[in-house]
């Protein structure tokens, strides 16, 4: 299926908006690293700790600042950021095939929805009533779309996606397979007898050029909806509890659990595995590191961080046990220091006899 | 689709068990918070937070306890917990469709299987040989039920959830999508050319009223069953390994993990993120915070934390650094009281000279 | 469904390379624990703790090692290593129904795939074009073959399995249900106006014998691909970001997430809820236990831990707080230790006077 397509390296120069150093005709048909570049594949140099693998590329170009120029062995396409230029290279050398037009016959379409023209709907995939579909969508193989929900233009779900009833989708977002949006909340109220439901009659609300990774779970609102606003990143495996808001362009990594109620800000960084409480506000441009637990709301934008450094396991068991006893520790210390600052005070009395 | 269900205040103050001041022929026709509600819906005051938005209400009537009563602006539904009303309010406006009977044609189902008249089987979805289902249960589109299943009165599973074979659901019990129980429990046996399958052979045994959230996976025993209990609620993308067995009515937030042969007791809290470990007894009534690690069994019920602290990333790394070194630091305090005491002892016997 | 299949002892000691110390012809049809056995039934002794549990057995049979024959009230196989004679003898009690060769009529298979008469491919199943399946390959139910796809013989996809384009996996190897292979990599470069997607280029490559958990998510590589190799096992829920590489007999519990281009080992042992930060490299033979984060790379083999013990909430509270604070002790005990030499030594001059 790969379909390999070539470019001259003044194409690629006048597509990435760069200025080439080298050969015009010389063709490109790849992208690869640095170490792994060959004969007629297209490289980047964007990390300084890569400069040793620059210096002896195969690659027959590399896409390089003004600063490395001088250090590429090979044609350059000189940009003024080596990392985004690669962005769009990826894209230009993207060998997925185009969307092919067309309901798959296995698919079951409720009788009300119109289906675009220029759509995809895949094999065995699962369309309810209600549901509007916008120009350019692509359903994949599987997936089950609940009522009343709307997709917008080129908007694409790959393989196995659930969508529950009343979950409404932007323009140009991907959202990757295993993924679930709309499931209930998870709301009870506790009686003598166990817990009560409470039903969630909220939506979920997605925006434009969202992506949401392989077994993202999204829950709906209780009563509002959950919001993800434009342009927000999700990672693999992340857990968006009922009416969250996720502000515009954040990017969340892997395996984080943000709960209930809890606003995040715009142009946040989330790292992986981290947890976020529920009914917190968190400051635009915030930026939380691997594996820390937010149970704060967060006013101010900067760097935070919770937890311990890895170490040899029968060191971290002594510091752990000293971990469990450091309130008291601390107050050894204040006594230490009350009781030296005594006899410093008594040193200074004797000194003054 | 959204059917839309009107009570007059009489009606609801009857069907929640409430005393009614205010007009009883006004009409509400949905749910909605103090803050957003208006003229047709009806909202309720159960944390302190919000009184501000109590005050400020333009709910038709709000649901609120006797302490409260004065402070709501509107019509009021007075009740003794706030709470458990608006839980029971939010099923009366569930604007979910009714279940409809049938068996929808794309639907592939084992010729041994009798699937009752009043049941639901969704689009896509497979029904191995030797499954019983009882009567009222919904079998949502692109589930998969593996063989010898039996899925209890009025149990409904969302699209796309997958059980493999031997799984036995109680009554009454609502699985999300995507979630897979009955899974084989990680069990390898090291070998010196690596590892040896143990194959599970038990199943997986929920019971009545039990929530299990989107993403869950439980995995089936290696020998015995893995067992969830009535009443039990699991958020989304929790993980229960094989054998565990979780008490009657206890509630796990998103994301936790339970390792294998795991027992945790009744009425037990976990919040989201936590991890705990194999083999471990956890007492009845037991709560555990956000993120915290059980590595170790507990026999009195209580609130259980591990972790540390969100703060400032500068001042984590030092502080990190410093945890590393903490037994040392203990060491050095015992040094300094002993040297104090010393100290101490020989100013005393000085005083006595 | 459940195929009984029934052994005498001396049969089951041939298969298991034992010798048996009891009734050659007794027979016995099932596997259980120590407790739970009864007449007909094999148990396993391979853990100190449940010494009680043989002394007072009721298994027609035992797996025991020579240490511990005289402890076993009934008949007793005499096995090197009872855990691996146990492995062993699970895959001979396995009930599940072998596999049913021939392609369900409600898949969809490209015109261009040819099925082995020896697969078995379930129902509602899609297989897209230029997929390569060998001998015996089972395709459950629900799964998703993305274009491209090569599976190895005797490969085993459980139902509800999503591969993306260009996956290969290897011989012998088993897929749990809700697990997705080959979702886009997280890679996007900033900009002033949100973030630039970096089509993910790569494939991923899975090794012979590898078992990968239910809602496993493994990410294709941006531009290389990401690896599994030989026997490697993956637990549930595990998120494997882009061109991660895993080396062979290493062993992952449930839940945790490794970040882009990390390179674990050989052999290793990660426990369940650990991170693993991106474009690191972890020795051979390194073990990590439950809930840690990895953020350095680790060159020699051992055993590493982070965060702290679970304990009370109130005196959590105390201590998280002084951990905060544990910078600013450490410098006050430095200090102490200063002033107190200082005493010591005027003591020291004094007591010279």
């Amino acid at each position: 299926m790969t379909s390999t397509t070539c470019f001259t390296l003044a194409e690629l120069a006048g597509a990435l908006g760069g200025e080439l150093h080298g050969e015009a005709e010389a063709s490109v048909c790849s992208l690869a690293t640095l170490q792994s570049a060959g004969e007629g594949q297209l490289s980047f140099f964007a990390n300084g700790r890569y400069l040793k693998q620059l210096r002896a590329t195969r690659a027959t170009a590399v896409l390089v600042s003004a600063r490395h120029l001088d250090e590429c062995p090979v044609a350059a396409i000189l940009v003024e950021d080596p990392y985004l230029a690669f962005a769009r290279a990826s894209q230009l050398f993207d060998w997925r095939p185009a969307v092919a037009a067309g309901v798959h016959p296995s698919a079951v379409i409720a009788e009300d929805v119109q289906v675009p023209t220029d759509a995809q709907i895949g094999a065995q995939a699962v369309i309810e009533p209600g549901v509007r579909l916008a120009s350019g969508v692509v359903i994949g193989p599987g997936c089950v779309i609940g009522r009343d929900c709307h997709i917008g233009p080129r908007t694409r779900l790959e393989a196995n996606v659930t969508l529950y009833p009343n979950v409404r989708l932007g323009a140009e977002t991907l959202i990757h397979s295993a993924a679930v949006l709309g499931s209930d909340g998870f709301g009870f109220a506790p009686t003598p007898n166990g817990w009560e439901k409470i039903c969630q009659l909220g939506g979920v609300v997605v925006g434009d050029r969202v992506e949401i990774g392989a077994g993202v779970t999204i829950d709906r609102g209780a009563l509002d909806d959950t919001r993800i606003e434009d342009g927000v990143k999700l990672d693999n495996q992340i857990q968006i509890a009922h009416n969250v808001v996720i502000g515009r362009d954040s990017a969340i990594a892997g395996c984080t659990a943000v709960a209930g109620s809890t606003k995040i800000g715009q142009r946040c960084t989330i790292a992986g595995m981290s947890g976020i409480t529920g009914h917190l506000e968190i400051a635009d441009d915030t930026h939380v590191t691997a594996m820390s637990l937010v149970s704060k709301s967060i006013a101010n934008p900067g760097v935070y961080s919770s937890g311990t450094g890895l170490e040899p396991h029968q060191q971290w068991k002594r510091n752990v046990v000293r971990f469990r006893q450091l309130d008291e520790l601390a107050r050894r210390v204040r006594k230490l220091e009350q009781a030296v600052e005594l006899y410093s005070t008594e040193g200074q009395t004797d000194d003054g006899r």
